[in-house]
């Protein structure tokens, strides 16, 4: 791993950022959305992202949220917020679709980079970050995802290194990146116990003996009432909402203990939450896994929102990184999105296909957890491959009788280029309306760290080409 | 061809939208929009569709817009006027995503119908539109298209009609359909000839007896300057921008043709200009056609706005019916979207097989149209049914060698449900701001039209469940 020092002051940083001030502004369609003012300052940030989560995720988990093939919500959680979208491409040399790290990075720092870069910019050195800002400034902060807490996105809010691979250095990081001689994020809730507890390091007794609690389970969690903790429920990623026993907390729950530590700072927090798993299941074309993860997300959001709305002096940004998967609503010439073979799912396709790899018989397992009779010619696909020693190989073939049923349609089990709603609540969250650039994100928060009106502008001296 | 009378009042049909008074109002993030106020209702609007533009085919057009596969440009005309998405699912017994005559009669009725249905409801009754009302309030009405100026999304402004399919009776509703004793719809422009000049009546004769100049090329409609036309350059769709000959107005023309006469009635207009064919290159998983439709739908909406920010007292709104093809930005794991490819092509994909099925050469006509030298592979592709009969099976292997080179993911031949995008401005833009429904357009354009405030609710109530 090679480092370099910080590249960018915060100052030139902040320079990037447009300072318009506005008079007239607008909120959120939602009547529950407070009138801002330039007066009004954001005490606490709360920066929500649903990995992948596109807009056909959002307009999916609309027509799934109802129960019967021809019910469709009339609305999700988010819908009442939307204030705009923003674009998403990376500046890297090979790539024009972005990864997580170039976009947790664009909205972290402000800086386009390339894929695979936590928080360094395209010459390596370390960018600073909205959250580093937060704390410099006598802010608590706070980092809660549903993969590993060292993985991509949460990793570029704190910590830098030229690659998210390096997930023991993030971790080590996370440690060891200090702020006036303290550890730099002082809340730390997600998966990824392997790279702190490690044969050549122990980051959990380091944490503790810096003051941290650490919690294991929901239960701990729940019990402690430490300001600093360190929470970390799985040895890699948490397992998906559906697939989850009553020992993982869900992302509300580490949501709200999250809120609650942090809330006991008078000068306020910054907390970046991430749907980390919606991406997952878009990469593996996993139609079930990615609507338990989009109302994982959703529960989130709500529990921020609740905070924001009591508080008063929380301003609320929800967005994606990217698309994945290339999702579709409606495929093969089908004009039906039906849902209800996905409401028999009672777990995802990769949860059966595990129970399978390790012994269970196909038709047992599926029979188990799917609330429909499988055709002959699905329980084929899978019986075919049960005694496969890949999870793919089994998997695959269980995520298609969804996909078949639904119509679901796929195009990659990669990301996709197009452009992600922003959803924004509370105060300045005029400022983030429009089509704005991931970078805006930061630009606008590093802005309002300081006090000042940071609305984007979007024109083309605004958003860096790639 | 069935037909009911008119079933729903403009009275409830007006009491559909919801009347809340805004005091603190947004515009788009673009510095040149004006800032409205209650008072200031527009005196013209101009609705415009991009049939099948979902966020894909935006965003993808700003890859597009730059040449050189890693230069993306900074904006589309579009993106400084985003203020929202709408929610496009149809009510029908059998389908929950949209086809354009359900769309269509949402935006132009308030209403929720089944696919197929030309401004009728589910009843089959027919319903009040807001180009009819506009007319009936002593406006000038305009309909532009590159379809069939009687296809799905125009017809169900001006006519009624239980299908779609009917386009001889809705082109007969054109000329039959009066208010005050005169035809509703003032200005007609785009294809479909076939369905006016008939056997069983010409109705080209009609309108030019009832006082309209008809005009069959960009000539006669440029020296043309009665307040009343009907001009039919095809006898169906127009050929695609990147197809056309200079015979054939570009969408822009024929929108600023349209705007030049129905601005010369003080009390205003109603104008609606579709870009029809972008939805057509989706059907067909045609890119290069896609992208060669967002440029000349790209231009008829800068040709509004050009208008509507000198006439000051003109709303522009701008949407998609709903999204084709399953498009996406990046497939099969690449992160990169290549579109060297795509300038590379002069003709679209449709244009080459056409002239291969008229006997041409395969390779002469891909080294003719195609600024890159084929593999032979690629090439082989197609020269292995250039003696076919059938253009599709022609078209579709040249499409591929452009999905193939550019990564782009397809995942249907029909629609896809995911929200689409709205973006406004002028008087009352902001009113059409945040998650809206398709139906919100019509309510609100009905309000404006009464001189009320119709902002949208978007709360569990307004929404039609499908």
């Amino acid at each position: 791993m090679k480092k370099r020092i910080l590249g960018l002051g915060i100052a030139s940083c902040l320079a990037l950022g447009a300072v318009v001030s506005t008079n007239v502004l607008a909120e959120s369609s939602d009547k529950k959305a407070k009138v801002a003012t330039t007066e009004n300052h954001p005490k606490n940030i709360i920066f929500l992202i649903g990995d992948g989560m596109g807009v056909s995720y959002t307009s999916a988990y609309r027509y799934f949220k109802e129960e019967g093939n021809h019910k469709i919500a009339p609305s999700t959680a988010f819908d009442h917020y939307l204030v705009g979208q923003q674009a998403t491409h990376p500046e890297d040399p090979e790539e024009n679709v972005t990864d997580s790290a170039a976009a947790a990075t664009a909205m972290s720092a402000g800086v386009k980079t390339y894929n695979n870069a936590i928080a360094v910019d395209n010459d390596l050195s370390e960018t600073p970050t909205v959250l580093e800002r937060a704390k410099e400034l006598g802010k608590s902060t706070g980092l809660v995802a549903t993969s590993e807490i060292t993985h991509a996105t949460p990793a570029a809010f704190g910590s830098h290194d030229e690659s998210r691979k390096n997930m023991k250095e993030i971790a080590d990081d996370y440690f060891d990146n200090l702020t006036d001689n303290q550890q730099t994020v002082d809340v730390l809730l997600g998966g990824g116990l392997d790279y702190f507890q490690r044969d050549d390091r122990d980051l959990v007794k380091e944490f503790e003996k810096s003051g941290y609690s650490y919690v294991a389970n929901k239960e701990e969690l729940l019990k402690d009432d430490n300001a600093k903790v360190l929470g970390l429920f799985a040895p890699e990623g948490l397992p998906k909402m559906i697939d989850r026993d009553k020992e993982t907390p869900s992302l509300a729950e580490m949501t709200t203990a999250a809120i609650e530590r942090l809330n006991k700072n008078d000068d306020g927090f910054f907390l970046m939450v991430e749907g980390s798993q919606i991406d997952w299941a878009g990469h593996s074309n996993d139609v079930v896994g990615a609507m338990s993860e989009m109302q994982d997300f959703e529960a989130a959001f709500e529990a921020a929102i609740q905070f924001a709305e009591k508080d008063g002096n929380t301003l609320v940004v929800t967005t994606a990184d990217h698309s994945t998967g290339g999702f579709s609503i409606g495929a093969n010439d089908e004009y039906n999105w039906l849902t209800e073979p996905l409401h028999a799912a009672k777990r995802t396709p990769d949860f059966m296909a595990n129970e399978i790899l390790n012994g269970a018989s196909a038709k047992e397992v599926l029979e188990k957890y799917i609330d429909f009779e499988l055709t002959k010619e699905e329980l084929a696909t899978v019986t075919k491959v049960e005694k496969s020693k890949e999870l793919e190989e089994i998997a695959g073939p269980i995520r298609k009788i969804f996909d078949a049923r639904s119509n679901t349609g796929w195009t990659t089990g990669g990301h996709t280029g197009e452009d992600v709603n922003v959803y924004a609540y509370g105060p300045k969250s005029e400022e983030f309306a429009g089509r704005i650039d991931n970078t805006d994100q930061a630009k606008l928060i590093f802005n309002l760290l300081e006090g000042k009106d940071g609305k984007a502008k979007i024109n083309d001296k605004d958003i860096p080409k790639n």
